[in-house]
């Protein structure tokens, strides 16, 4: 075991080998940090003083995630002690995780052959409800654009200019507008010719989700929900890509009135994507978008931010597998497969710089309170997983 | 000669009533107030120090609105010393104009019977070149609303949410974008039904005036013009309703970026009125676009802030005639009938209060940087104009 300083956090390294050459070799990942435990008043008992009540043990980070990476230490040493270990472990545990890992990617690149595996195995992600063994495969992308359009060269009065130049406010909102058709479906050119679209199979096993639309619609608090046309809320939250504004500034916001015709408007926009997209192809369709559609009574830019391609693992890959069996195994029935909407940048890393997939997984619950206070970890779950961890290692022997 | 206080700054009131209750009563509407004359550094002399160079006098409120009163004290003293007054005379000079005259509703509801006339003359909106003398018998109304949107309850995860859940600066954007048509006309139910339309001898009236669409461009800094098709860049900014976005405001807009779905979007939206709309019959209008339109994916609510009937004098009344008799027996030229874009409030406000119509007119120069450092009235105009205040009290004897 090795304790690895970075420019933030240091990064924990700890490997056995001894399965030889042959065998797989598993990357377990983990992150020792943990979110703020405030607001401490809400506490029943204290974060850092672990305790169980019924079948739970409470404090801040026995679910996200110190609880899953001791389920990992626990298969292993099980293995261990049982006789020989059948495949090459690694553990590497970070301490960023929660302020989007900054220092994984340089660490993964100055250290691909300590890292070299065939899988990496990431318990971070949960489950959807304690009889639901959960195995997470897609994690969509991310392309990030603001854009900044210009009318007049100054800030003008709406009744001696309003109706002869351009209002940026108006037009950029326009623009906008037009971004989605009325089947909810995003108008940049070319934008879904690389989206690999979900086949009957993937779509009938994401109908098994324990997640309906009547759960989004409660959660979200909307009053009605919404999305492109003929896909259900989780095929749209998981499979299909988005454009939403993030941000939108222009004129006068502060409470009251001002008859400004305001000369700038801005807006944070940023689409979620989904395997094949490429998110510097899809700034270029923005771009273009914006050529095709922008009047001539603006100026406009579009600066690309930031973005990440999706990740898609293959839910038939032989680790994949391997859990899937284990988690039928100890549970008794078959795992779903999940598509998560978000972005995980280690995934996206490993991918990138190890070209190895991640099986998502972990025995988290949604009711777990992560990140708020009186976060727990069910304990009879948590076996449960430790069990499936242990009967995927042998699953790969 | 009165001063009598307000709740702000004093109203300064005259009279002379001496040409009896079958003569027209002029009331001369002037103020005294001016605009902070800082920065002080650019003035080439003191802003209080009144200084001729050339052919004009330099200081602050030369133009806006000083020396405006002056003529017109000169010319009713001239008419005094040269025998009897033909028009009975009031003067009201307020000291709140450039802040939105706040007081002056009030004061003329208290002061009716002493503010009685058949006319207010004003002298504070200028010429369009000193070659032009000009009359200002239109102003745009004004109604002026702030819509609310609401999406989900709290701001969400793009990535847990996004494509399912629909944004509320998405939706406001699509729906202000709806707001105009291709053709630049504002999509409002009925938005059209009342407006007035200019016939073609007013439009060809106001071609006479010396300001160009190029004019417009170099004015605005835009980078094209822009406008309700059909009409030129004067008919649209003086004739045509418009609607303009005052401000804009959703989500995250700091520097950098930030995944979030945000839960509220705001806009400021004013509409410009012309003759005979009735501003509160827009919001009306207003509300009923969002019902149309509204998707129910979000809640609404329009907020009506404030609002102005349009004011148009007669072109052809009593008074307007002598003025425009007595400006062109002194410039030897027709003087241009001009329609102004904004508001001025103390107009409706004699309107609505008093009854009567004023004739808006003046001797200010385009060029005469008011409120801004070296402000300066030219005096040779300033002197003819003087001379037509003359002309006018005998064309109405």
């Amino acid at each position: 075991v090795q304790i690895i300083p970075s420019k933030g956090h240091p990064f924990v390294y700890g490997e056995i080998l001894t399965a030889g050459p042959d065998a797989s070799t598993l990357l377990f990942y983990g992150h020792y940090d943990v979110q703020p435990a405030d607001p401490l008043e809400l506490w029943e008992t204290g974060p850092y003083d672990p305790t169980v009540r019924g079948e739970n043990l409470y404090g801040r980070g026995t679910s996200d995630m110190k609880g899953q990476n001791v389920a990992c230490f626990n298969a292993v040493e099980a293995a261990v002690q049982a006789g020989d270990l059948p495949v090459n472990v690694k553990f590497l545990i970070e301490g960023e995780e929660e302020v989007g890992s900054p220092n994984m990617h340089p660490f993964l690149e100055a250290n691909k052959d300590m890292l070299a595996c065939d899988v990496s195995i990431n318990p971070d992600s949960g489950m959807l409800g304690k009889e639901y063994p959960t195995i997470n495969y897609a994690l969509r992308g991310l392309s990030y654009f603001e854009i900044r359009v210009q009318g007049p060269a100054v800030d003008l009065h709406s009744g001696m200019f309003g109706g002869t130049v351009l209002n940026p406010a108006n037009e950029l909102a326009r623009l906008i507008g037009g971004m989605h058709d009325e089947n909810g479906r995003i108008t940049l050119p070319g934008f879904y010719d690389r989206v690999r679209e979900m086949d009957a199979e993937e779509r009938a096993e994401l109908a098994r989700l324990p997640r309906t639309d009547g759960d989004f619609l409660e959660q979200s608090g909307s009053p009605a929900l919404w999305g492109e046309a003929g896909f259900t809320s989780i095929e749209r939250v998981g499979g299909r890509p988005t454009l939403d504004v993030n941000g939108f500034l222009s004129g006068f916001v502060e409470p009251g009135q001002k008859t400004v015709l305001p000369a700038k408007a801005m807006a944070k926009i940023s689409t979620r994507l989904v395997p094949d997209q490429d998110p510097k192809e899809v700034y270029k369709q923005m771009v273009q978008y914006m050529e095709e559609h922008a009047n001539p009574g603006i100026t406009w830019e579009v600066e690309y931010m930031s973005g990440s391609p999706a990740s898609i693992s293959a839910r038939d890959s032989k680790y994949a597998l391997a859990m899937a069996a284990a988690l039928e195994t100890v549970w008794g029935t078959r795992p779903v497969f999940y598509r998560v909407g978000g972005s995980v940048p280690v995934v996206g890393d490993m991918q990138r710089v190890l070209g190895v997939d991640s099986v998502l997984t972990g025995f988290g619950l949604p009711d777990d309170a992560i990140h708020s206070p009186n976060e727990k970890m069910h304990l009879p779950t948590w076996r449960k997983g430790t069990a499936a961890l242990i009967h995927m290692i042998y699953n790969l022997a």
